[in-house]
């Protein structure tokens, strides 16, 4: 008795739809489903096999390849698709979903996504600031958003009581959550995320064969995002290329002052360029 | 009377002198000693208190300020010193070291150090790939060199006798050893340890504190090995300037290609360029 009364107190919302059962999506149900926040979680995806292996691994308590049917039950519609697909589902799914549901994404690029749905006020973005170099919901991690920030970007047209509800949910799997624009999160984004994503690729692209047993855990760790799915990050560097140009150019600054630096041996100088990367860090910690 | 037995096979050496009992000096201190590879370990520094600290903690035998008094007993002496600090270390222990003693060091830069001291067939050069951006004796690891590489950079100059020495301690702790010239160990490493340094520095730069509470695992793994001592990595940019340089015109090179793809919208390339990154570092596993 007890524990169906903990149960009913924690919970949040009735249905809840998510669109792509991946790494994210996958962590977002076992979340969800850990904390007894919702009643019934429904997987929308392309392959009805891999959503069958999403619900025999507990993840999801249904599966459906038609978003339609869908999202006729749903309360809440999370979609976790690639950044490029995000509007384009969100435009289909409103064609059958009740009036009071809310809409949300968990894409790492905000301004286009909002741009093209700011005329539907209960479709809210969001940006859980989580992730792994792993795919698939085979990855998927209860704990995955534990102390972890979101960022939520509603527009001026967007329903107040759908904000409330998206923060809640967020807040429900252990984030902190934090109001942005959309332009401010890209901004932002570009700078926390993809750079460095960017970054970390170009730096693998210059290891040799020669030089593979010759690596260390530096290299290890400053590489190791570059791993990530190259189709799901080419949507992520389009839809946000101005505000990561400009990061690129940031960090060619650095790297051409090294360079300077280095080739008129300025030890002075290079000191100061290595102490002050490691005090951003520090105030980081 | 087994425990014995097993002790007087593993050992290798009698008296081995470690100059430098920080990260690496510390590590290798309790490398050896907990494979009972040697016995007796002196620390040699110029801060007693805080060899006696690492002498409190068991990772050496003995200590002394006195570089003189500690040579003179020592069958092996290990520089872990800045690398700008050791051919001038050898030249002094060799003053007072027997003749048969072996020198060699963890030097990250080889080719300024052999060339200073290719006039001392006992002095070989190492270089055990391992590290952490932790600091002091307190971080020492007995098993961070296990399972990793060394390079050993002998010269045509150097003793057979000394080089295979050399080897057989750092095979003794765990780890794969490979002989290279010391500059082509200089060339690699420049691109496997020094540039992803300086890399990792040059995007913690870009953190502004606003953008702080938006970073994720990405940019922390991305950035980790930034937070290493800038007076050491310093030294180790100065004496391989060369080649770093040649290692960030080749980032540079991968960076403008990201913003010229960015720039046009050009979702092929974008992705073959991310696709290259993920491909070197799928060799690399």
């Amino acid at each position: 008795m007890r524990r169906m009364s903990e149960s009913s107190s924690n919970l949040l919302e009735k249905t809840v739809v998510i669109v792509g059962v991946g790494l994210i999506g996958g962590s977002l149900a076992a979340a969800l489903r850990s904390r007894k926040l919702v009643q019934t979680i429904v997987g929308v995806g392309r392959d009805a096999a891999r959503l069958e292996l999403a619900r025999q691994a507990g993840l999801i308590d249904k599966s459906s390849t038609d978003l339609a049917t869908a999202a006729r039950q749903a309360d809440v519609i999370v979609f976790c698709t690639p950044v490029d697909r995000v509007a384009q589902g969100v435009r289909e799914a409103i064609q059958y979903s009740g009036h009071g549901t809310l809409l949300t994404d968990v894409g790492s690029v905000k301004q286009p996504i909002c741009d093209a749905l700011q005329d539907i006020p209960n479709f809210i973005g969001s940006h859980p600031i989580a992730g792994s170099h792993r795919q698939g919901f085979e990855a998927a991690d209860a704990n995955l958003f534990e102390g972890r920030t979101c960022v939520v970007t509603p527009l001026p047209s967007s329903a107040t009581a759908q904000v409330d509800r998206v923060e809640r949910l967020w807040q429900g799997i252990g984030m902190r959550t934090v109001q942005m624009s959309p332009g401010d999160h890209d901004q932002a984004l570009a700078m926390t995320s993809h750079l460095p994503h960017l970054v970390a690729s170009a730096l693998a692209s210059t290891l040799t064969e020669a030089n593979q047993p010759l690596t260390g855990s530096g290299f290890r760790d400053t590489t190791r995002i570059a791993a990530g799915d190259p189709d799901l990050w080419t949507s992520i560097l389009l839809q946000n290329a101005q505000h990561v140009i400009r990061g690129i150019e940031a960090v060619q600054h650095q790297l051409e002052a090294y360079k300077k630096s280095l080739a008129s041996q300025n030890g002075p100088q290079i000191k100061r360029l290595l102490s002050e990367g490691k005090q951003r860090l520090k105030n980081n910690e």
